[in-house]
């Protein structure tokens, strides 16, 4: 068996010298479902005001991560900007403030990352400012006020995630590219491309030209889906003769189902997807195809837990030499269970078993897939508009209505 | 909407007194299937050595079924006997000692209880003693040395929970009666009854006589399945005119396919549940049919996360008068997505929706049932026997030869 | 391999001659459903005047079934009572005449039965008078009329089957043994029992002192329920000490989510039933279970094709000493798959893999389970009384109020 | 409800002038797999020697089809090629001869056609030849037999069908018009094109001018599949300036998880594809969709049966105005359930009932989707050459070795 390592605390490498020597960097998982899970996050706006209102619940996940074998924290602050703090009658903005919110998330995950060989990332994505059809100044400005405090925080490197428009993305890229730090940038794409129909090859190509030096995507769709993205990814720099580290943070939910626009199309989004959650077993499945692909930055996103980030640790652990602290209660591919009362349980401790296990869903009643909401509205739909105040009674009607149920 | 009732931090009452009222009593959630995700826990042996290894993250998860709505936390000494902690190569009585473990268990416990209106419950669990055929002085000593912990550090009540064999659970009801305390039994069966094939009616009687004023039945089995078991321990109370109010705290796993000896028996057990996980709307109908039934002692096992001991807040709330804390962060019935940036998510803010969603697994390569094993060997089954030492190489030969797979 | 056996077309022995030896004797299948694919029949009625419309595909399917493997060739007479041929708008009596239709139907059965070794079985089914709360005489009426054409025609031996109520089970086989001739009944009931609650085990002892030398089930439940029902059957003559032969004529259906009325309260009866049909391999499975259990008349009914007898006749070979004709052109567990043209079929010519495979649906979006209407209305009940005019469209209208859709 | 049209027995209109006149021409659907259920076909050789051996078996398959509203009546000459039918242990060629077997075909075909308004059409089909590498002079002579005896007979117009590589669906075509016969022609091919790779819009193109008037697809893949293809064909046509009829003849099986090859590779194929059987609703939609891309020759192939045909005669009775004979014993969308016995079956009697049921599979241990072989192998693999005699113990061996299980 690989030795457990106590992780490195002071001296860390920065993310660039650890990809550029072709090290396995971990990421995390996502925030927003796990805390909503916890009671710490609101589905529906999703933002991370839980920093400032309970940042014992926060720090506990980051090192659950952090023990389970994530190089990068990211600092909950997605959602952050201003315009998406105040939307549609969440007036987290005005109750707490924006720059609040973001400070706090720098601050926890830097206290956490100090107790591992961890690295700290800023991150911002998408804003309901550019739905809106607010100009570049504008998008720009809510990015700049989120990477103003990640300067001060002197975060380790900064994430432009979760975007679904290229155009916006590279937008924040170069917001974050002026602060001088490295700069890493995800899509919430599939195969298909953006919502405007930018292939991944070309997103990606706009990207590393704005200046990130990591690309991949992030979220919206399973594993699979996303290394066949990033896949395309790879082929479109690769045609343009630019380089890349590569990165993957998929969703830890099997979306086989999903159209263009990924999870939040199908009808179990997001209080429904429990059938659909990966097992330890899956993960280590896709850290495999994702190192052979070539991706070196391999974390999670909605709906990896802990548990899932340490099979990526534990799947690479060959590679990397060692295994994360978890792995103190986890034996690889369920040795432990040789230590169950009963025989039968015993007789599961070993890879072939779980390898080929094909996991029944316990739902005779429930299908298998899910035909997606496929409204096909994107930046400028009436719809898409921002707005302060909270969603009326009327508008919800209007929407109910438009809903074949 | 209801209030959310800032909780009673002085003046608790008791457990018996809360039931003799009429008022619904919360339970919380499985600490080692929680734990065991969050990295804490080994699957396998599943000891509680993280109250003493890791005791911010046991508190944090009772904070978060405390948030939730919990009235009553659990100490976290689940298989904490001193047999149990020394099984198998799991040197944990060795390196900790069972004792510290247990003691550490009440302190996070009433650290967190303190923080809110719930009580502070030490549980014992089935002993690996008992099924290596040892006599009834010696399991109720290995039950005697964690009530001794319990009454030092003054827990509300007593609960002893997963049992398999009546005969054992009266033998542990006996020991903790001894105490003064309330004492609460729950046994993990379903409507074919107990491992020796004593019904669930008789089993309810025999607990009752043996000084249980509450009985029921947690872990092993589904909601739905639990519910029924708890319906044939009415009825037998019933026919036997006796009294005791009733207790419910089930999987929160979809087991339809599973045969009597419940979820271990199941070939996804443990790594491999994930599809069965219940969404906070199955959950909710749980709580519905539970408390209809004249159930008031309303919690969860293995598989329930804070999200789901809310769920059974959430729609217990009319008859309760309010909403848990956590509910400051979930609309009910999804009405919080009233806040989703995209209109088609806005449009699944509804009761409606919910209520009548099926699931899709997003598996179409796996089925909806698995055929569970059926060794059909328990108490006294060579394979059962206790052993210090870990199991052997040979040993799981012979077990991996002995599954058909 | 065993030799295909060109069958006896004369001095062929009687029923009771052969199961009294310990014969196998193979029935058919179920004739309303083959021939409404193939065109011939009217789904809602499920009437059989298709013997005077249609003789030459009555005929077909017979010579189907006789080349398959059947020892019993039944005169297609289903719901051929009087009463039933000008129920709700069908007016087959007026047009055509009860007598015809009978007389057709043993001229067609008597015409192929001589071209093999197969008997001729006249049969009567359950009657919308018995519904309809008609006297015993009145009903008897009814059976009488139709063994008449059976004793003119000189059928071999007598079926009384699905019958859901014993009390008319009864009542037609003291009609049919009055002829003389051999009686067989069979119920089209599951383990729950008869509709008014009577155990398979009763109905079968109230058969046997009516007359019936065979009894068992026929249609309503996948092989799998009818044999578990037979079994009960077996244990209630057992224990009366009275003595019969058994016989088992299932759907070719999986119907593991039927209530106690069976596959016509599955949503999915009966133009969605396709998903459920039974494989070849499923029923060689049902022969060798009704075998063991010691069931020796061992046929079908709705879903039943040519094929699927030709399997019973195919599993049962060994025991029987010889194959069916159809056997010319299949061979066992599909091992003339090492004639076709592509490799990787070839590659299936092999018990192992047939016996092994779970069949995929290609429906992803379909459930494995439906939940059954459950009206729990039956003899006596409003809705179920005769009425010679069709349904009209209030009646039709108040029905698609009371479905919950 | 639309008049039951008795069909024209004399002046029939030739298929290009009923196509030309922009009427829809509906097929019939595939012998092989309808036939071997019956008893009469033996699934690996699948060859048409019944013509000879059972000439009443054939007829009636037609009758039922004609009677569903088929307007062409293919000659049972599938894979009835001289090299077919002596293909590895398959003597047919040498036992009853090419010529006998194809010119009964057309016997039976021509005489169930005079009974109404249906055309006969002679068919061709893939030779192992081609798959052996013969060269072009061998296959078109495998070809000109069998069109030989077609002009003799004189069958109505010609079909070449079931090609896997449009090279030799070209020569087909080729020898096919020289008879001055109108020629169809129809891949078993999906959206990825032949198994060289050919596209279907060049396929189809490819066709044309080789002399197909009618162009399309056949066998395969399931309807919704085949449509797609279809369409692409039609798009490759209008890129080319070229003009044809467009023609579908899917299966009745859902396939969804099918490969390129379509589903002889799924693990089901030929003996465990039950479950994926299509309902007539599923077929009235199929019927609709391709009406609406503006295909006017619709049929089916295997797993058709008469219903599915009169399914598709039904759907499309309002633009044809009139419904086929088989309506007499079938209500449109259900609605002769109203005269059902049973209550909550005649509330069942409506089209929106049917057109939202989800079928269950009755399965539940069964997946939804299946995994393809995919040997990758085509023309020129050494396992794919013909061979005159059985497939040897020690070749099966190498292949049970070679395919995972």
């Amino acid at each position: 068996m690989l030795p457990i390592r106590k992780t490195a605390k002071q001296g860390k490498r920065g993310i660039l010298e650890r990809l550029d020597a072709g090290e396995i960097v971990i990421g995390d998982g996502g925030f927003v479902f796990a805390l909503e899970k916890r009671g710490y996050v609101k589905a529906g706006p999703w933002t991370p005001e839980a920093t400032v209102e309970h940042p014992e619940a926060v720090r506990q996940l980051h090192r659950e991560f952090l023990r389970a074998g994530s190089n990068v924290l990211q600092t909950f602050t997605f959602y952050a900007s201003e315009d998406k703090l105040e939307n549609r009658g969440n007036y987290v903005a005005e109750k707490i403030s924006c720059q609040k919110v973001n400070e706090a998330a720098c601050d926890i995950a830097r206290e956490v990352a100090n107790e591992g060989d961890a690295l700290v990332a800023g991150g911002v994505s998408q804003t309901p400012s550019y739905l809106s059809c607010k100009d570049k100044t504008e998008v720009k400005a809510a990015f700049q006020k989120q990477v103003e405090v990640f300067v001060k925080k002197n975060v380790d490197f900064l994430i432009a995630e979760y975007f679904e428009h290229v155009e916006e993305a590279v937008w924040a890229v170069e917001v974050l590219k002026e602060s001088g730090k490295p700069v890493a940038a995800t899509m919430c794409i599939g195969p298909e491309g953006d919502m405007h129909g930018v292939s991944p090859g070309q997103c990606a190509v706009q990207l590393v030209k704005a200046g990130a030096s990591i690309v991949g995507v992030n979220c919206h769709f399973d594993p699979e889906t996303c290394i066949e993205t990033v896949r395309l990814m790879k082929e479109g720099l690769q045609a343009a003769k630019l380089k890349a580290h590569l990165m993957c943070q998929p969703l830890a939910f099997h979306t086989p189902d999903c159209g263009k626009q990924g999870f939040i199309d199908l009808p179990e989004f997001p209080f429904g997807l429990e059938p659909r959650i990966a097992t330890r077993w899956d993960i280590q499945k896709y850290a495999r195809k994702a190192y052979d692909l070539g991706i070196r930055f391999i974390g999670g996103c909605c709906g990896f837990e802990p548990y899932h980030i340490r099979a990526i640790a534990e799947e690479l652990a060959p590679e990397r030499g060692f295994l994360p602290e978890a792995s103190e209660k986890h034996g690889s591919w369920g040795d432990n269970l040789s230590m169950h009362t009963k025989p039968w349980v015993r007789a599961r401790a070993r890879k072939e078993y779980w390898e080929n296990l094909k996991p029944a869903s316990g739902r005779p009643y429930c299908p298998c897939m899910s035909k997606p909401d496929g409204w096909g509205v994107t930046k400028g739909a009436k719809e898409l508009m921002q707005q302060k105040e909270a969603t009326t009674e009327q508008q919800l009607k209007e929407l109910f209505h438009k809903k074949k149920f």
